[in-house]
């Protein structure tokens, strides 16, 4: 099967009523949610990164930015649940006080990134893109990063 | 060098100006910039199917059709430039009034999921989640579909 396929599946499985527990959720499910919205956070940065290069339309810009805001907010309740696996060393559970404050200073980051651009645009807001999307700092802490 | 030095680097070409052209942008770079868009689709949308399956936190719900949506609007863009390639089958293009039909339909369709889910959460938003993301029924014209 494809992975729309499985995102076919995915949606035929309708559930109609909230749920704030993750009672059928396993460690798999876990290390999957994670890595879907650092994959997300990815791809939004390299899509940034490719405007700063005038590689990819600059009007986007500033869409890419709130996109990226948006996600990284989601990002510590993804981490919250002690599974280890994926790309995340033990480290981020070890340490979590440190994990969870470098999360939070993306969050504000790229949050005061997406408002510098909104009232400023590329111009504006490209300064202060490297600050906000230094990464790799995090990354060769907490992430067992595959080669390419 | 891993992803996050290519993104380290791409971070150090701050670009001050805006650039609406693409002076510089190559057939690859466009083809980048289309993927980058839709593998954020495609791990929002795979998010959003951990929820529905109770799978992943709910009250994040709102957070991932919100950035499907704002991401979806800007799909149109990304495939306007006419270079074969990635999974891209040449129907895109020669088809462009009805792919860009499909897109406009998609943005329409998650605009309206994300203002569903804000008005009425997870309960009222989940039951228009597979119109929203037929993503099949596009993908079978007009995507090279790889297996996983």
């Amino acid at each position: 099967m494809t992975r729309w396929d499985h995102f076919a599946i995915g949606c035929a499985i309708l559930v109609a009523a909230t749920a704030s527990t993750l009672a059928r959720a396993d460690d798999q499910d876990v290390i999957d949610y994670r890595q879907h919205i650092m994959k997300t956070l990815e791809e939004q940065a390299a899509a940034i990164s490719q405007i700063l290069q005038q590689k990819a339309p600059a009007e986007n810009f500033n869409i890419h930015v709130q996109i990226l805001a948006i996600t990284a907010a989601t990002a510590q309740k993804a981490f919250e649940p002690k599974v280890l696996g994926g790309e995340a060393k033990a480290d981020v559970w070890v340490r979590w006080p440190d994990f969870a404050k470098r999360l939070d200073a993306l969050t504000a980051a790229t949050a005061d990134l997406a408002s510098t651009a909104k009232a400023g645009g590329l111009a504006a807001a490209a300064p202060k893109v490297q600050t906000a999307l230094n990464c790799k700092s995090c990354h060769e802490i907490y992430c067992v990063e595959k080669k390419k």
